[in-house]
C-alpha cells in the first residue's frame, strides 16, 4: 500500500493525459472541462479507488482509467449542480464556477462531455482486458452515479428543498448524493481486483458508512465551519431549506451519528483481516476534518 | 430481416420497461424521463441498431438494451439541447419541452439519468455476455455521443452560432451532432454480431454518409418544409444565425449533395453482398422525407 499523497500524485499525473487521450476535443470544449477537473480539490474518489484494489491486489495501471473517470464523473455533477437552475453557485472552490467562466451552455456541455468521457474512458479500457472484471467495475460505477444513485439523491435534493426534513428524506439524500460516489470506488476497485462477493460487501458497508459521516460532517460544517478555513461560505443550506442531518439531530447528536458512521466503516473493513491502516485513518480524517 | 416496423415495435415493448428495470427511480426524475422518452418520434437510431445486427446475423434479444440504451442517448441530447441556455425551444414534437413540463432543474437531470441509464443498461447487458462483444458495442456508442462525437458538434453548433459558414466547419457539425449517433448503431450492431473489421468499414461508412443526408434534408425543410406537416416551425436557423448546408451550398446544391451522399450510403452497404434492401430503402426514404 502506498499513502494518501502517492495515490493523489498517480491520480493529478493522469487526469489531464487522459483525457486528452480521446482525440481531438473541441478547443472551447475541451478548456471547459479542464478548468473544472483542474480545480483541485481532495481528489478523495479517485484515490479511494487506487487504494482499494491495491488492497486486494490488482494493477494500480489497470485501475487508473477507472480513477480518472470517477474524478470525471464527480466534476461533472458539480458542475451541473452549480448552474443557476440547480443550487446556482457563482464560486467554486474559491474560483468562479463553470457557468460563470464559459456561460451556461457550455458549462452543460462540459457536464455532459466529463460524464461521456468517463464512460467511453472505462469501456475503452474494459475493451482491452482479457476478462469482464473492467466491466463489472464500470457497471458498480454507473449504477452508483445513475438514476438509482448519485442522479436519484440530487433529484430528491432539490425537489424536496423547503420540505419538513425527516431522518428518512434526508438518510435517502446522503446516501445517494453523497455516499453512492464514495462507495463506487470500493466496488469498483475491488471488481478490478477479482474480489469475492464477501469481500465486496465489506467495501460497500465501508463505502456507504464513510459517505453517510462525510455528508454529516459537511452538514455541520455549513453550521459551524469558518469561511476562510473552508473556501467557501457558511449558513447556505439553511438559508436554502436544505434536507440537512443538523436539521434533523441537531448539532450534538450529527456529531454523535458522524462518529457512529465512521466506526461502522472502519469495522467493516477490518473484517477482511487485511492491513486496512489506509482505510481506518482515512475515516477518522473525514469524520474530524475542519474543512 | 424484418420491416422497418416490426423492430420500430420491438424498440417501443422495450424502452419503458428497459428503464423501470435499473430499480426505484424518485418519481419526479422518473415522470420526466419517461415524458420526453414516450413522446415518440421515428426511432431511427434503435431500430437501425437492431437491423444492423440482425443482417450480420446477431441475437435482437442481446441487441434491444443496446437499442433502447441509444434512444436514451438520443432523448437526454434533446432535452439539453432545448434548454433555454441552449437552443432554447419551448415545443418539442409538438408538446411543451421537458424544462417547459417540469422546470430547468428537472430537465437537467433527467438529460443526466438517461445518458446515465443508457450506460447502465450497456454495461450490465455486457456483464452477463460471454465475449467482450458487448463492451465493443457500448464503446463504439459511447466514442459516437462523447467528446470528439456528438458532445464536440452541439459545442461547435452552439459555439460557432452567427459566425461565416464554410464548408468544413458546417460538414463538421454534422458529422458529429448527427451523423455520429447514426454511425453508433450501426457499428454497435456489427460489433454485437462479432463482424470483421472490413464489414465494420462498410457499416461505418453507411451511418455517415445517412447521417450527412439526413442533416442535409433537415436544413433543406427548415427552408422549405409545412409546418403543419413537420410539427415544428420553419425558418429556425437561418433567425438564429445556425450554420447550415443550404447556407454553404444553396437549396439546389444541397438537394444534390443529399442525394449524393444516399448514394454514397447505399454503395457501402452494398459491398457487403447481403440483403441490404432494407438499408438501401431506409436511404431513400430519409433523403427523400418531407417531414
Amino acid at each position: 500500500m502506498k499513502t494518501y499523497a502517492e495515490y493523489l500524485a498517480l491520480v493529478e499525473a493522469d487526469l489531464a493525459p487522459r483525457l486528452n487521450s480521446l482525440g481531438e476535443i473541441p478547443r472551447r470544449l475541451s478548456e471547459a472541462m479542464r478548468y473544472s477537473l483542474e480545480a483541485g480539490g481532495k481528489r478523495i474518489r479517485p484515490v479511494l479507488l487506487l487504494a482499494a484494489c491495491d488492497l486486494m491486489g490488482g494493477s494500480l495501471d489497470e485501475a487508473l482509467p477507472f480513477a480518472s473517470a470517477l474524478e470525471m464523473i464527480h466534476t461533472y455533477s458539480l458542475i451541473h449542480d452549480d448552474l443557476p437552475a440547480m443550487d446556482d453557485d457563482d464560486l467554486r472552490r474559491g474560483r468562479p464556477s463553470s457557468h460563470k467562466a464559459f456561460g451556461e451552455a457550455t458549462a452543460i456541455l462540459a457536464g455532459d462531455g466529463l460524464l461521456s468521457a468517463a464512460m467511453e474512458l472505462m469501456l475503452r479500457a474494459s475493451a482491452e482486458m482479457d476478462s469482464l472484471r473492467g466491466v463489472r467495475a464500470a457497471h458498480a460505477i454507473a449504477r452508483r452515479c445513475g438514476v438509482t444513485g448519485m442522479v436519484a439523491g440530487q433529484t430528491v435534493d432539490v425537489t424536496e428543498e423547503g420540505t419538513a426534513p425527516t431522518a428518512d428524506k434526508v438518510r435517502y439524500i446522503h446516501l445517494h448524493k453523497t455516499a453512492d460516489l464514495l462507495t463506487a470506488p470500493m466496488e469498483a476497485g475491488f471488481h478490478l481486483a477479482c474480489a469475492n462477493p464477501e469481500e465486496l460487501a465489506c467495501a460497500v458497508t465501508y463505502g456507504q458508512q464513510l459517505g453517510l459521516a462525510f455528508q454529516m460532517v459537511d452538514d455541520l460544517l455549513d453550521v459551524t465551519g469558518d469561511e476562510r478555513e473552508l473556501g467557501k461560505k457558511t449558513g447556505i443550506d439553511a438559508a436554502r431549506g436544505k434536507l440537512t442531518w443538523v436539521a434533523v439531530r441537531g448539532l450534538d447528536g450529527t456529531r454523535a451519528d458522524a462518529a457512529a458512521a465512521a466506526e461502522a466503516a472502519k469495522a467493516a473493513i477490518a473484517a477482511l483481516n487485511r492491513d486496512v491502516s489506509f482505510f481506518t485513518a482515512l475515516a477518522d480524517q473525514l469524520s474530524e476534518r475542519t474543512n
